[in-house]
């Protein structure tokens, strides 16, 4: 059951010095990191490239021993890129690799590359550059959706809807108030996701294994280079913690749980009894056994997302936890469920973005269903307590009023006013007024209601907060 | 086995207007949260009294009416703080038992206080106004702890320990720099917190149930009376979402994964093995059969408390995953995690800064424990490079000498020089400077790193950083 | 902001021989358990009764001791239940109030019943013999719910409904097969928690501290007192470990996951839009504004019930983390998460097993829906294959053919023959009987499928298995 | 930003009949499962061939189509083994990769595969049939490692050693004793997984896509041919419920946290300051830039692990949640964190099955380890309790006995007789021999307790247990 032991002919040439027996095969691929942090190869090289830069300038490395690093390892790059380079899981991660393949490159001088670091600072480095990389290309994502949802509410500032409380149609809102209701949300995600970018963006380089280094760096040259708007305060702190990582998670996990909302409301907007909605049939996948479905495969795959961000998350957690200073081994898992949350979020948004733009409401079923449901009953009293009632006087006699339209098997604005009377001597002529959808929707106009002037207004403030 | 049924003689007098059966008691106090949200009575009182105020600036409530229901109000806020309150599980909640005792202390004019709002953006404005209160609570414990740990570090700056990666002793440092690590996490701590606060900081009330409200309100009014710092824009977001919540827990998540990590080391400093410190009696335990025992039960709870709030954080993901807007009785369940949240985090940051100052490291066993595990080889290393060897190489022979040594049984400076020369010519009487833990330690003299003079710049800046 | 240090008067009498200074006020309420474990009073004293009776056998009691001992313990266990106990937090947790109380009340011999056992033994076997209680009506109640879930699809074997994929209609099936998924889930829920039983009802009493103890205990005779089936193999994995707590943990999860999916189906269904179920008003509430809802929040509750057995599960499995053996103050933080999920376990269960009777299905609106949607489309394609064509052909052509009664606006089957044989000329009159939803329901009359024969025989063998 | 939108020339051409526009490649790749559910190609061709198997047999095909799609079907397994298969992402999945390379190869007689089943029930018999494989890998894993222990064990039942309790030693115990306490632990996992594998190993093939088939199928000839034990009694919980992978996924999160356990214990036991035991270099990985570092990755990454496997469990729990029957796309997201939680126990098992036989415990430094730390304490107490005092004031006694010994810095056996006589008359020169670890361990010498003899007696039990 348990793997061949095959010897290795030869133990791992940058650190074996002290060992008297090969790692074997098996444990050599459980350590490795390299099939996953091969990723970081890019922002690798560009650490060291900069790493070499500042090594010339405070005179660890001659100019042309820097200029050599540095042309040795563009070179490495493109043969990243072209397909061309060769990793070896026996050089575990992506820093050995690079690094291994730099010596054999250009000779001795390679060797001196990894003066006044250690991997510890350099992984830690690697990610936040990587990871600031992606938060960028979030943050735009984020904002196309963001655009896609305030250009989709324009277009309904007054088509009416039912707005639904226990998924009891409540009272009815426009759907364009609706699509701003997830615009709220996205935006405070994206200011989320801003404020970690700040967090993160600090360096640690410098740091070595975990207590600094006795060559003469200089840090600041290092983080300029590399954009970095600050630098580590601490080098013990700086190896071995990953909060930017689990805070990162956190966004996410914040972001899909609104998107599954979003999504669930997609999915029940698209079924049959609700019928409120038309997703574009290449968002749809058919069935292998029943011709006629139609399913809402990205909305629902989106909802399902949630599973795996919100795990990440605790995976990062239950890593941490209880780990003591410095780097241990056990943080080579941080990369993993990071790298799983990012690729999802990328897709997710990209998804959305692709879709919003594309959901046709149904107008008509959407209006209908408002007209079910007692959805002005709160406007009638709401109209009581403007003819005089305490509110939950007026709230008991609209519900008799309910009681009996439902048993009339009415709407309420099909009352005659000689039965609403009954209820309450209070009921005039106008009270019509109040129990259409339009005079409810209409009446809700203040900051953050859902009259459609307000609407209007919460869209283009939205847009002005979203240029901030 | 099931509960009994017993049917309560009359239905809830606040909306059962179209009920035809009363709730039975099982389904009462499955449903009822006032054992836990009574806990908000302060908040609900202060936000009912600026809802009251500007009813009466627009001209909804009389001045009058606004005093009687402020008084009632008031009235109200001391029989609870007196225990002289009776909560009632049939009024479901916190509201409606403060409403409840509203109108039979004020009568009929208390049933005007709930116009033009719903208990869904009463609730959202009262757990925002609790939680507001305590993370000025948990802020200033942050600060406690901070101040607690630079005042520790600053009584160490050249106290020497190992410094550890993996639990194998790495390189030396001081146990300053090591409080200065803790101290960086929490800074970051903090300043999450303070960003969670910013955007917590913005009021529901005026979203009424979900669409707002016809009554003409003035939403600025009760934000400024309750120091609110922005008005939410769109009412089925601010009844519907609880992120902010949510984002509370992971904050408390990040800041506890940190603290576990502490308290591991606080434990594993406090063993036998390593002796680096002494807990105070009053921060320990015995046993019941064991009368020798000491047991650092603090640092071992606070490291337990990662669980519950974690799981606390998963609880609020979960619960929201995939509800459809606006408000659902699901949500009912975001306080009780949220509270213990709260309070955990309160009771741990008041441990550590009770415990912090009564920490005593043991210099000797620390300044022993660096000496072995040869936390100078790096050094060696370093100053190989330094007479001219690339580094990859300068790390083999000292890796050949550390295998020598222990094959010797001796620490690194208790070879000779003419053993160590047999390892690299280059290799002169200075090298025992570098391979001093003192040495050592000093020669990481750079922004970050451990010399004792860098630990102090960094004490300082931290405090600076501290006050912003 | 620290709690004041008001130095205790005593220190602990049970343990503080070897401590000079008292635990103070905070650390003595953040580190104790007695607010939380004194509802395992019933099971300790029983445990404790059981221990005696063990030492007066092995001889370590006389019969007197053991006598005077015993009838102690029965004086305290009616005082707490009578109300008329006086928990002390400074006696930390239930062990050393009940042993302290012990001891003022019968004297020095109260002092030997801690022989041979510690706290670590003894809390371990406190909440295997609770949980096991706890179990046992957790067993009694899914039974409720099977059986009302038997009766309720039984009512129900021929009344169609639509199926659902995707949230789309996909084909028709009985409400009584629905709800015998159900059952299936429960049951094997049920089955789960059998085995967590099994695991469970091992007893770790005799371990002591640790190591187990030198006097001549007989473990057998405490195990056949408690009623245990085993004994514990390893003292040092029965104090420390708590994995039957996290397994039952686990099996709450996995039961309410299947919960929250019917409370989801019931809230849906409840919708105005689908219209399926009524739920009787005892199992809704209204609302404080809008007087004519009826709000399902007894299947949204426990929806949201998901959130914290889940939270709970990740509370325990974060505490053992990494844990090293043996028994470390964190795990006095396994009780609460587990006392959560048994509570709220026990209520959601009572919940559906009150509601469940009370479900009345609105046949009408079911099939209303079950005709739309093209739910018999599968059957025209396997109508197709059995008149020769292959699978995939068949599927191919219904799609066309559900294009065009979609362009039409009709159901399958009321497009006219002629229309029917455009598409394949293999359609004949008889076609007409696959595309009813009658013929379609029975059709599908084999093993585990919906047919109404099918269904009866599914409750006939459920019930059965039931007994098992 | 977001992906190229280059229309698809031609549409899906298994389920496209009704659909006007192709997917999009963004779209047709987030949806896709393909990427990670190929790896079932093995298990789904099995269930392929059994269901053609069984529609031969009940008449729905000819022999000879029987033949050629299983004929077909083998060449596709050799293809795929062979690396010879080209997966389409356009096809969705592994089943319509597999069935349009079935059509393309065999022609129209393949199109007849899908008759009487759905990629509902395939997918649902694929994950079964595959995770059962995985399950009895890792079955014999477990044993393998359980083997591995108490070999270990069994050299080591009178190896002394510290055994601790918060960290803190508490009292001897035997290295042999130790091992079996992670014995324990695993035989209860592996008992875990039996019943998890009995639960998973019942059919569901024949639920068709949700409500069964109108062919006559009979189920049990599959079952039969697919060594299932039990066939699915209802076809909406069958292909929508995975409570089988959650419930696995709970059983490898328990495990690994008891692993989790292990490692810290490895990586304690093999820092400096414990010095318990060598690990092999081979388990072992050196540093980039510290050359003296052996750092126990092995155990460090089985620690880390628990982070990922308790995150995929959170993944499909969260998944789950709340979706409505039948079958959703979501759950297309279950496999992926179902298959690394497999191949992550996989990995940490054999891991641990090749390292423990390596483990070398160093007795003289666990000797001298527990040594320190009074661990004798709770045997002089039992000595007075013998001698006629209770419990509680023999507890006492020795605690201030303690409290003299560390004054003294002595050990309890290296104070003298007249020392000892100071705290009770009740001490004669036999305490000497309660005061020695062999003594101690000695008399601990029941069932479940550590002394050598029980312990012997426990590993023979133990490996009996395991045969069962």
């Amino acid at each position: 059951m348990i793997s061949k032991m095959t010897k290795k002919s030869h133990s791992n040439s940058l650190w074996g010095g002290r060992f008297s027996e090969p790692v074997d095969d098996f444990v050599q691929r459980f350590t490795a990191s390299v099939s996953f942090d091969k990723r970081l190869y890019h922002h690798d090289i560009e650490g060291s490239i900069a790493h070499a830069h500042m090594l010339a300038e405070v005179g660890v490395l001659t100019p042309e021993e820097k200029n050599t690093i540095c042309s040795g390892l563009q070179a490495i790059r493109e043969e990243i890129e072209a397909g061309k380079f060769d990793w070896h899981v026996s050089l575990e991660d992506v820093h050995m690799n690079i690094e291994s393949r730099l010596i054999s490159l250009i000779g001795e001088v390679g060797k001196k590359l990894h003066t006044a670091r250690s991997r510890n600072d350099q992984i830690a480095t690697d990610i936040r550059l990587y990871l600031r990389d992606e938060l960028d290309t979030l943050l735009q994502l984020k904002t196309d959706v963001l655009n896609a949802l305030a250009d989709l509410a324009e277009k309904h500032t007054d088509t009416i809807m039912p707005g639904y409380t226990h998924l009891q149609a409540a009272q009815p809102v426009t759907f364009g108030h609706h699509m701003m209701a997830w615009f709220e949300m996205l935006l405070r995600d994206r200011n989320r996701l801003l404020d970690c970018r700040a967090r993160l963006n600090v360096m640690p380089l410098g740091s070595a294994a975990l207590a600094g280094t006795t060559f003469p760096i200089d840090r600041k040259i290092t983080a300029r280079l590399l954009s970095f708007d600050g630098i580590s305060e601490n080098s013990l702190d700086a190896v071995s913690d990953r909060d930017f990582a689990i805070e990162f998670c956190a966004v996410a996990s914040i972001t899909i749980s609104h998107m599954s909302r979003w999504a669930e409301e997609l999915v029940l907007w698209s079924s049959t009894q609700f019928g409120f909605i038309d997703l574009p049939d290449r968002f749809c996948t058919g069935s292998s056994i029943m011709p006629q479905k139609k399913n809402p495969d990205v909305p629902e795959l989106i909802r399902g997302k949630a599973g795996r961000i919100t795990g990440n998350l605790v995976s990062m957690l239950t890593l941490m936890k209880s780990q003591p200073l410095a780097y241990n081994k056990d943080n080579q898992e941080d990369k993993e469920p990071l790298f799983d949350s990012i690729d999802t979020m990328k897709d997710v948004l990209c998804a959305m973005a692709s879709m919003l733009p594309h959901v046709t409401p149904n107008k008509d079923k959407m209006y209908a269903a408002a007209q079910q449901g007692f959805g002005t009953a709160t406007d009638l009293a709401d109209y009581l307590v403007r003819k005089g009632l305490p509110f939950r006087d007026a709230h008991s006699i609209v519900g008799q009023a309910v009681a009996c339209a439902i048993h009339e098997n009415k709407a309420l604005d099909q009352l005659t006013l000689a039965e609403l009377q009954k209820f309450s001597a209070k009921i005039h002529q106008d009270v019509f007024d109040v129990l259409s959808l339009e005079g409810s929707v209409s009446a809700r106009n203040h900051f953050g209601a859902t009259a459609p002037e307000q609407v209007q207004l919460a869209i283009t403030r939205g847009r002005e907060r979203l240029q901030k």
